[in-house]
């Protein structure tokens, strides 16, 4: 803030206001007011005055009236306590997230609350000769590297999310369908997720392909799980996002209904070996193309490059996906530590279906992190 | 669009791709251009063809490399097709979605994409000597009143979230938690959803809040389903958001664990009368405040008046919410024909706790049409 000269950020997606406040917003409704030269101030809806004392960090908390008829406009509101805070203080440059196309749910993941014109209209009113500055680049880059605290909160995500795969590869069997496992996944990480570790709010988004032709597309960036039902034979793929209290993991597992193919089986064990490869290059100083290559070669080597069509891995954290680093062929990232990325490489073939193995792995000075150890077995 | 004279709509956001085209997107990554005066274009990640093929209706489709090492930068390859698609036409007056502050999640609910300033500059400098307009008025209105097809998808989404309050009714009892209900309720919703009238993407959100002290609070917007185990005499509360291919359905239920108070049962039939008269006046040319009184004068009435803070209901289909109508005491909103809105009245005690019934009715010329009716009963 002090290199760009912003006197104030005022955020509210929810994934910033938890990377600036310790608080992670019920509805995306809150906004916090982090000054440069004093303390960060979150304002909140009144009705969630209980969730903000148990997590805010360094941050006061100001309310305003929410969702009860007497309540006043939500933006009016803001735009008061807002005022306030900015009273004797010579904000001259604010900084807003005007660029942030992705955006991570709140708590209701159901609908996003995302700033927008009335947002901007709202500070630009407010702050009439100050100057608004665009922090979008700058959050993203604070997010790139994970503090030991958020390393902690990220590893309870990832050993929920162990739960949720032991659920899945207990239950894949001939005749239950990727619909009725993504459920079940679902289901494990919510009952068994909430209270693990003080963990107060969790939920697990699910898809399951099933079989060589659902398997084989299993790399698009997001497959529908369907009726369809388990026959011997066939792969299943679990891709996982899941979030903890704002705290993002990212797993896939495959597993074998009744008696897998000796193809399958070079397969999956081609794929575990590039994994493992991918994981053990997550060194500080290494190019992230060099982590894709890792895996990609011993792919390439076994025959399958050119059933290999995505990139290695992605940063994560704040959200399901992150800016950076990308573990791509054409990547110029360079991997720092405290960076958190997903190691995912996958072979797809239209003959016996398509696997893929993910795990999310920090950047430390000792060497790869694993989150939330889990075994990579087909059955 | 003739009136406000924009030559061409480009739209991103998932619920208005599917207002206009018919296709609800996977990711948030399908713009749709829509022009005046020529057939609609989606643009697509092509990873997406076959979901797409299956659903356009009247709008042709154009697809760009996504989600693999060798695709373009996304934005850039949306540009080129755009600028394909642009020429020898006379664009100058260009809409977007520049004041949308909550968005509906696309498929994949963990993730959503939003326009920001990249959509804005990729249209700025395609269309440099045109004007940009925001049309988030414009397609707010477009949203207000379902055509017969939409109420008829809407009624799917709505009998869907039927089985996910059967499961609800059949699992209150002693002993389990609101995490556990909650789990249940979404699991329900998914595997019996998933097929039924062709329903392909269907996901629920549950948040179940049990005993006196949580359903005290059940009016607040969105609310924490937590480890709490329900005990004899405990309101169980269901709120409920459910995604049926991109149309949305809002229900509220409430059960008893074991026997009722009789404080609870008076409370309970209170709530049932208000929502039926409320339901009962969701008529053509009514005032959308006086059907929030037909709701809160039986309850005010039966002395619980300040026990209900919140408004009677709002509007929704293509989200969860929607702006309008709000049926509130400060409303100054009028039914029309073919409008959706929740009915939604609650009671919510100290002592006793709190429940609240919800059903979403359109507005028809015959009376109102509650979309997949379903019991009211406290067992």
């Amino acid at each position: 803030m002090e290199a760009k000269r912003i006197d104030v950020l005022v955020l509210r997606l929810p994934e910033n206001v938890l990377l600036l406040s310790g608080h992670w917003p019920m509805i995306g409704a809150a906004f916090l007011v982090f000054p440069r030269e004093a303390t960060a101030t979150c304002i909140v809806p009144a009705c969630y005055q209980r969730e903000v004392a148990g997590t805010l960090e360094d941050c006061a908390a100001s309310f305003y009236g929410y969702g009860s008829t007497d309540a006043p406009a939500p933006m009016a509101a803001v735009a008061t306590l807002l005022g306030r805070l900015a009273t004797g203080r010579d904000w001259r440059r604010i900084g807003y997230e005007g660029n942030f196309e992705f955006a991570a749910p709140s708590w209701n993941a159901a609908e996003a609350m995302v700033p927008a014109a009335a947002t901007l209209t709202m500070l630009q009113s407010l702050f009439a000769s100050a100057e608004l500055v665009d922090v979008t680049g700058m959050l993203t880059i604070e997010r790139l590297t994970k503090t030991a605290y958020e390393i902690e909160r990220l590893a309870i995500a990832s050993e929920i999310s162990c739960f949720a795969m032991e659920a899945f590869q207990q239950a894949v069997a001939p005749g239950i369908s990727g619909v009725a496992l993504a459920a079940l996944v679902e289901q494990a990480a919510m009952v068994k997720g909430t209270g693990y570790r003080g963990s107060v709010r969790v939920r697990a988004f699910a898809q399951v392909t099933t079989g060589d032709a659902e398997t084989a597309e299993a790399h698009r960036p997001n497959i529908i799980s369907t009726t369809r039902r388990l026959e011997n034979g066939d792969f299943a793929v679990l891709e996982l996002g899941l979030v903890a209290d704002g705290y993002w993991a990212d797993r896939t597992r495959v597993s074998v209904a009744g008696t897998p193919r000796d193809e399958q089986v070079r397969i999956f064990e081609t794929v575990c070996r590039a994994q493992e490869a991918g994981v053990a290059a997550m060194r500080p100083g290494a190019l992230a193309r060099d982590v894709d290559e890792a895996a990609r070669s011993i792919i390439r080597d076994a025959g399958y490059g050119a059933e290999f069509p995505h990139i290695t891995g992605h940063g994560l954290g704040f959200g399901y996906h992150e800016a950076a680093p990308i573990l791509g062929p054409r990547s110029s990232d360079v991997l720092q530590e405290g960076m958190l990325s997903s190691v995912e490489p996958g072979i797809y073939t239209r003959a016996f279906g398509g696997c893929r193995i993910e795990d999310d792995i920090v950047v430390a000075a000792d060497g790869p992190l694993v989150l939330g150890p889990f075994r990579k077995a087909l059955q």
